[in-house]
């Protein structure tokens, strides 16, 4: 058993962070803090999480005096000086913001500077599927981003293969955080579908870091949860279906979490759980991958529960089936 | 011809009224103006509504000078100065807020002190199918509100029947305007169905004013436009189906805008409409009526040019067909 | 542990059925048939469920040579006559459907003639809140509908106390079941909102057998999943809001799956869980209760487990939480 | 003036092509024909669309001697003999379904023998934007499918710039007709997104009739109207975002009913409307282009209109203002 908080419980990935470790066989979930919401109950926020726990305001020494182990869910920039507070005081942490998941030239072309350097070079890229053994031994991991986790679980099996990529992805509504904005007001999402920040958009970074360049365009769905990277990729040499499909069999044959399937996956295929569910193809020379993702799960909580499972030695499905 | 006016043509109701004067056989939209949005076109802010005009800033005097009569869009307290600012110069104007829809004694008691008294001996409730003469000769009309638009067509053909009168109320997210709230979240909204201000809505007071006491309770649906207020009314004498059904469509036979029908109306039904569909019948000795219509149109911005129509001596489904 | 067989997985509720035994602690799901089906994998017909079991032809000997127990979840008429084959056989059996919910003779007025009139006797009523002693000794439990189960749960403290209730029900479309219908098109439901067989809906005759006369009406939402019953009773008493809380929250101390709450629940509240959630006040004269569900779970198969927790001696909340 | 009929007036876009005519200044309706629907009033099957005509059962002479013109609307291979019957009595006709989209080599490669191959070569594809003076002089024109209509208005611009093009579209449940199915049944479709017919979807024919290959694969969206094709091209030489900009606005100049703009468009941006929004731009060498349409409307019945505008030397946007 380990002893975790969760540091910003009160936004949409930290509250299912707290909702998975509260019904975890391995983890007691002891501190849930929020700023906003300090207080309050977390079930009064989120309801059928049924967490009945107090959000507390954060302070450093009691949350290293009450846990081994931390979820930090603040927004990037916010989340490093808060790492590093509690990675000083030896608690290991899974960090779900943007801080920690690209070089620092990569995160200051995008972020801009940099709030932690010093800890980027222990951080490890949490894609559990890409980066299994480094995550057993880091004490520190980076949640990927919603949508690199879709693309790059559909992407990276033709790393080697691809002379052009193109990401067209689609996300619901929650990816966009808990903040009321025109942006997320049910009026403007209702009955609409939206690409935006079609001139680049932050999660390119990890594209970028960990598969090459590729074109990516987000859309915003009306649904709550969910999210969908359709990939087309010119490959390099040619590749019939067959082949395709046998190379991501391979590539994901000891993955607990990735489906691949023999036909186009539905978001609501893996709703609330912490699949992706890939069906990849060959089209008239253009390799397709589709990958379906629930983005609060394997796009945040669910994954960094995933690399924490690793973290401490447990079984990686502890807790998420 | 008549050259109008919309005052807060950056909310929902405001914005409709604009676009349905825009493409009105008798009226000329000549200024349209808005608070927080000055500047932009309206077309950037509602592209399907397709008016090309410019918001600019309130001046009453600008207005004057333009047009001969003006919706005023804005909310209950904001509305009365400038609806008297206009009065003044001689406008006829119709209100959508709450300022002008009851008497005094009861505005005061669920909205506080009124702005204006002055003006109120002098407006008309602006529910067409119950006050269509008095709207002819008025200066100043106050369009309904979205729930007593819906509830009060249901009931008012019971008024002399009704021993108890239970209204359970439906209605689509831009009831509650443009402001984005928690409310309003997509997230929020998504996949629930909420009661809210179970202990008293400040739309209780036109039910009181025009039907009498009568329990009411509104809901938020998931969806964008449109409202269905289910009415259940303990008779004080036996009253069998046809009679019921026979009540509501003599009560209806000259409205253009109310379609009395034989079975319950959806609210999709009359979605972008300004129509009003009823189903009465009496089941074991309760008489039910189910109203539908589309809270922007017939219970916003259609019904106030509904009135408008009336005001100017037009045919009163001039542009709303 | 008791090995258990759901017949009729195929459907909505048959297979969340599944998907609960699934993952119970105490139960090992050994057989799942299906009509249609027959032949595929569960898991493809609802992917998220992640049940990996292929669907059989029923057959009453296979069933009952490798089960203890049975959910039964064939529609009316037809579940009867398969309850008797496993009852015969010794299996004890939850019942989802209404042919062992009430009395023959209501039975008859609603459904038709009764397909297994020798069972009806032993038959226990499965709401667990109002009959938890004698499904604790049944062999055969009726798990209610959807729609009584939520307007039960507000009604019966108020029993003695109605001299009029009535019953405005909101249900998600899987309640409608999996068949494709004009009703349950896409388009038919999207940006609606419908009230429905308002001149008889066949849940009334739960309400008649266990809580006394109402007038009920339900409704169509556009969701998936979710119930709510607004429930507005004239008491044939003064009871003040303090009152009617009190009761409440008497009547349901000891549930497990009611939590009674002091603002109205939104159906969001308690979506993919067994909980019933309830706020009931009084205002002006009328006590209003407001009663949220998941349809399918505590309205069907969430119930059905909770009460074959009962029948075999479990926690009740086994398999739930 | 002229009359028309309506053929096949019971689906949703033949429902729309007699909305639209029952409004235009220079149509007149006069025959709405239905096969299931027959001796039913079109505003009972859509009541917002508030047609109060019954439907007819076929009958070529009789439209014939009522009517000048007429819009099939019925599926493919059932289209072509209606069509045939009605340009033999000399009526001109805008049919809606695949049956003289393309020429006959594509067509039977993707839908099977072709019905009626002798009038082929007079038909003219209506995408008026790319055909406007053929479609003035023609006698029979096929309106575009919705999915092609979308992605020809954003790629024709690029057509000889393109190495490599690829076009994830995503269409309302709308598109996918009438019918009840597993497929546009509400619980498949709510809180989903899903890519369809990725190996080949019959749209792709316009495609490379009128564009040259390119990389297609339709999504389905939970909503009831609306179409986005998302474009993404590898271009043979640099151009850059202004130049690409120019390029779009330069085509669309005089077209009426295409709106080049600055941000990506919403497809609730266009709804019940016949615009088609785009934005154009390039992005690190590739270019991009995102064209949202309403599918009913300009996907279907608007351009239908628009295309018999047109042919009866109308003014292009008679009655879809």
């Amino acid at each position: 058993m380990a002893s975790v908080a969760v540091i910003g419980a009160g936004g949409f990935a930290g509250a299912l962070c707290a909702a998975i470790a509260e019904r975890h066989p391995r983890l007691e979930l002891d501190v849930v803090t929020a700023r906003t919401d300090a207080g309050r109950l977390l079930s009064d926020l989120y309801p059928r999480y049924r967490v009945e726990r107090k959000l507390e305001t954060y302070d450093a020494d009691r949350v290293a005096e009450a846990c081994d182990a931390a979820f930090v869910a603040y927004p990037h920039g916010a989340a490093a000086p808060t790492v590093e507070e509690l990675r000083t005081r030896g608690l290991r942490v899974v960090d779900l913001s943007a801080d920690f998941r690209v070089p620092q030239e990569l995160y200051e072309r995008w972020y801009g500077p940099h709030p932690a350097p010093g800890l980027l070079g222990g951080a490890v890229y949490g894609l559990t599927e890409m980066n299994r053994e480094a995550i057993r031994g880091a004490d520190l991991v980076a949640a990927p981003g919603c949508y690199p986790t879709a693309a790059l679980l559909a992407l990276l099996p033709l790393k080697e293969l691809a002379a052009d990529a193109y990401v067209d992805a689609k996300s619901g509504v929650s990816g966009a955080g808990r903040e009321a904005t025109e942006t997320t007001h049910f009026v403007s999402v209702a009955e609409n579908l939206k690409p935006y920040k079609v001139e680049g958009h932050r999660h390119q970074a990890e594209l970028d870091a960990y598969f090459g360049p590729a074109t990516f365009v987000p859309h915003l769905l009306p649904i709550d949860q969910g999210l969908m990277a359709s990939c087309y990729v010119r490959p390099n040499r040619d590749i019939d279906a067959d082949e395709v499909r046998a190379l991501y069999e391979d590539a994901y044959r000891d993955d607990p979490f990735v489906e691949v399937v023999d036909a186009p996956p539905g978001v609501r295929d893996v709703r609330d759980t912490n699949l992706c569910r890939i069906h990849a193809t060959s089209v008239n020379g253009t390799v397709m991958a589709f990958a379906a993702i629930d983005n609060l799960w394997k796009g945040a909580a669910g994954q960094a529960v995933q690399d924490l499972n690793l973290m401490l030695g447990y079984d990686e499905t502890d807790g998420l089936l």
